[in-house]
């Protein structure tokens, strides 16, 4: 299906600390939303300074002074309003700058990083502004995990750089929580501390700062074990609707849930492919209905967002 | 003396074919005007292309499709608004592209390159539009002196390179020489065919698009084969003031115009130094007067523009 004319692309923000899970998230809603249609961007890109530099001047890659903050501003603008951008380039596996690359909108973006809502400026330029809030021991072994793999990490490394962050994520990243329509929460359920994929339960802290949607359906749907949504009250006293989804929902269960979104958005069937996939630890290709219902909430926004814009 | 704020920043485009002389121009007028309130933009900078993949395209550095076309005249207009830029790098020496870099605007920005007054919008962008426009065998052999000497290429390589481009200059770069609002002609005084340099004559086409100072009194001052002021008729037959400079003017002769100029604009007297500067194929600084008197009446008219806006 060849891309239709739209005015300006709708923008989604995955934001929060290092190995938070915020590119398993984006890559599933990405797919979802169909990845010809996606432009990703990544602002870790924005990095000022080699992984060298940064070692030398003591700043971490978390701190705004070692990130071209104002640029990245600058370019959130120009996507927001459609245009195309020269974007700087990070190369995780050497921790070096590379040539800058031409990115060109599409009907969505999805803005993936450590400091996407550090300005008002940024803020504005989001439609679905999500939040990824994990258990910390959780983030800690994904950290290990990823960067041992992937960015020539060794594990004593890792742990070095975390001690390092210790103040910065608490100075710079845990405050841009307050800003997001959705806080994901992956935790380990009750008794399973060893869980880190696909049983992980997920709570959904939802914000009134988009239309979510009616979720009663869906409540009456699901045993109180499997799903559940509470009015309570944030970390930060103020009043929230948590949506629960267990980690040891059932097959049937979790395609029925699937089924009942999907029915809410009936002019996006069309996008409906395999959703909630990720690699785990042994490199396979497994399944995780929490990140499937998770991803397909946020795909929920991104399309009913592009409906008051765009065809899709 | 620290800056002062200002608004935006004056920009001067100098614009013109490969080595036709605008680096050295540029450099001058950025002396005279201090550079340290001076951002030099190359446009060469935003090839999509490493040389390798021009070699391979079939696309000479002169085509606009070889070139970011969009972000530079992106970034112009950032540049114009007093905001920064994050601009691409192309590296001559080693004809590939490396880590963008972060440019401030300063009062004064001086945009150098092949392809600066390609749209409209591009040209709004500039205070003062200078076209590089030399006797062609003149630029063949700065082309020959500059390439070889600090690009890396042989003799044979430069004129296969400007073999292939014999068709890109007339249909990308010549057409902007229409929309100069100064026409700067280097040319070899008759009978002097291996004239290179410091005697070289220079021709000034001036259009009507900018205040030109008045010019009487330097004209009254100079002998006639030194220094003239002609109406007549451009190559497009429009009219125009023509000033001419002579690459045999006396050093006496040259300092007193370069008085008079000065006392054009009293409000920059502590903006005088040494102007005119180049080094030659013998790698010496050299004085043209020629030269000198060109950098100056340039940098008349962004001191002019300046005066408009903040205090320089």
């Amino acid at each position: 299906m060849p891309l239709k004319r739209f005015d300006r692309p709708v923008i989604l923000g995955m934001v929060g600390d290092s190995a938070s899970g915020k590119t398993t998230l984006a890559r599933g809603v990405a797919r979802i939303l169909g990845e010809h249609r996606v432009a990703a961007i990544r602002t870790d890109d924005y990095h000022r300074y080699t992984r060298a530099e940064r070692a030398m001047n003591g700043l971490s890659a978390l701190d705004p002074r070692a990130n071209y903050m104002d640029i990245l501003e600058q370019h959130l603008g120009l996507l927001s309003q459609g245009k195309p951008i020269l974007k700087p380039v990070y190369d995780h596996a050497t921790g070096t700058l590379a040539p800058a690359e031409y990115v060109t909108p599409k009907p969505f973006i999805i803005v993936e990083g450590l400091l996407g809502y550090s300005t008002k400026e940024m803020r504005d330029c989001f439609d679905v502004k999500v939040y990824l809030d994990p258990e910390e021991d959780l983030r800690v072994d994904w950290k290990v995990q990823r960067d041992t793999a992937e960015r020539g990490y060794t594990r004593d490394q890792v742990m070095a750089s975390l001690e390092k962050r210790r103040s910065d994520s608490p100075t710079y990243i845990h405050p841009q929580r307050a800003f997001a329509d959705i806080v994901v929460q992956f935790r380990r359920p009750e008794g399973q501390e060893d869980e880190r994929g696909a049983h992980l339960d997920v709570r959904h802290i939802l914000r009134p700062t988009l239309p979510h949607p009616n979720l009663a359906p869906l409540v009456d749907a699901g045993a109180k074990n499997e799903l559940s949504l509470d009015l309570t009250r944030d970390e930060d006293g103020k009043p929230v609707d948590v949506l629960g989804l267990s980690g040891s929902m059932t097959d049937e269960r979790a395609a029925a849930l699937e089924n009942l979104l999907w029915e809410l958005i009936p002019e996006a069937s069309h996008l409906r492919d395999n959703v909630g996939e990720f690699t785990n630890a042994d490199k396979e290709q497994v399944v995780s209905h929490p990140l499937a219902l998770s991803q397909l909430l946020i795909a929920y926004h991104m399309v009913k967002a592009a409906l008051g814009i765009h065809v899709i």
